[in-house]
């Protein structure tokens, strides 16, 4: 059986780790805070030190972070993991970040003889604990092929989107469109509600109209719509409009280095901002309604 | 059997209306342009004069006209549809108008002892001439009920939206969020093709992830993935972009008046009405792709 180093017990990567466990992988793991890497201790992991002692024996090395600057510090410093890793292990990246990040890692990764792949994941916290997380994966065929097994312990839908850092790209254009439209649906059901149009009469028509999306059918922003949806409980995340306005702010970069151009990106990434400096970023992001409508918090 | 007066035989009204004779209907007709009647009179149809002659005869009136002016204008002006109309004679306007011009036609109606709903359609030229549009329709139920059994004649889907106006308020607020999704996608897909994400197989991952919109999954502006979509067709409408800025200035004008507000609406209203004043206000509204990844219009 594999060893596997699994590194960032956050959110997202604890209850991913726990799934490996759960497989009989031996694992180690790594996580700044002392009391959730002593929770996987106590069932099974081994601990990695700072300084990253023992990684030498990983067949694949995971990272679950939030930022392109936290990954690349972890796999490019001295003594980092790019420089412990053994030779032909499997790197696989599931932290959402920028694409020219990914793409200098894997750069890295093949100078240090490292096998990489970007697989950001979407499913959220829930998709996490029950194993249902979607990941789109950016790398070699090869590559792809050797995590695919291992995903499928964490995930039910592992796409292979293309080469390094395409993994990344799918997410971002993904939540790119996913934002605006969230947005969109938050306009259409509070002009229509402050119409006098009662917004369950309009999700009858909308959702079996040309406005159709996710946004409204599976996650309706207007409450008393989709029971199990987030506007049906207070708005508790689900997926934070923090992380939501990170997604958008990497659509941005995107743009940028791609020379594209993404007006009604940059305008959500603007309404998210406003809604997190508001107070709201642990919010889930569909709260964003609120804002739009002009809505009462409490 | 009914006698119906049918007023404006543009693109869509023409077929309507065909719809009517081919259900023997007794039908009186008018337009500006008197080749479109005469058309209709070979058919068995009645020629109005401009003067409305003959109106007082009609058990029930059709108006399908450019703007909430000319509808105004046919009803209200002295000698009118509503100064001539019978009493207790229905009226359904199924023009694309702003809200308040069509309470203002409600009141009116009313004070005139005219029955009155607002009915405007979606689906297009191909759903008019198959008789599959969908109505979104606006006044008291038994008006709807009086209505309804008419416009199945001409369509497939029937919806009482709620009380007067509110048919133009359903569609306004769907064809808001459908114009802003129609660019998100666009950026979406433009923005994953500019990374070298193959745009096919973008589709595959989003059109079955939180992206997924109908803009999207039946109507992809990237050509090559929705074999009928108008981006297969070298973006022959299909939906005009003119008519999608039309929508979206009503969805402005519904907001003004309901004190709402539409911050991605207004962008996305921005880039219609720039796309329109490059050129291609008859193309099809899935065309904006082209002006939001600076795609080659030949």
């Amino acid at each position: 059986m594999e060893k596997i180093c699994f590194i960032g017990l956050g959110h997202m990567g604890n209850p991913m780790a726990h799934q490996l466990l759960k497989a009989s992988y031996k694992l180690m793991v790594y996580d700044i805070v002392p009391q959730v890497m002593q929770a996987m201790i106590d069932q099974g992991a081994v601990a990695l030190t700072a300084d990253l002692e023992g990684v030498e024996d990983a067949d694949v090395i995971i990272t679950m972070l939030q930022t392109g600057q936290q990954v690349s510090d972890m796999c490019l410093r001295a003594h980092g993991l790019f420089a412990k890793a053994k030779k032909n292990a499997l790197y696989i990246d599931c932290s959402s970040i920028d694409v020219s990040a990914a793409r200098q890692l894997h750069q890295a990764a093949k100078a240090a003889g490292i096998v990489m792949v970007d697989a950001p994941v979407s499913g959220g916290v829930t998709g996490a604990e029950s194993a249902t997380l979607t990941f789109m994966v950016g790398g070699e065929e090869q590559a792809f092929l050797r995590a695919k097994s291992l995903l499928e312990k964490m995930g039910s839908k592992i796409v292979h989107a293309g080469a390094a850092g395409l993994g990344q790209a799918a997410k971002i254009c993904n939540n790119l469109i996913l934002g605006i439209s969230m947005i969109a649906v938050s306009e259409g059901f509070s002009l229509a509600d402050k119409l006098g149009l009662d917004p369950k009469k309009f999700f009858d028509i909308a959702s079996n109209a040309s406005s159709q999306c996710w946004s409204m059918s599976k996650y309706c922003p207007f409450p008393g719509i989709i029971d199990n949806a987030p506007s049906n409980h207070n708005y508790e995340a689900g997926f934070m409009a923090k992380m939501m306005l990170k997604d958008l702010l990497l659509g941005l970069n995107a743009a940028e280095i791609a020379h594209a151009s993404i007006p009604l990106g940059s305008a959500a990434t603007e309404l998210y901002s406003m809604f997190v400096n508001q107070g709201h970023a642990e919010m889930d992001f569909s709260g964003i309604i609120k804002m739009i409508g002009n809505y009462p918090y409490t």
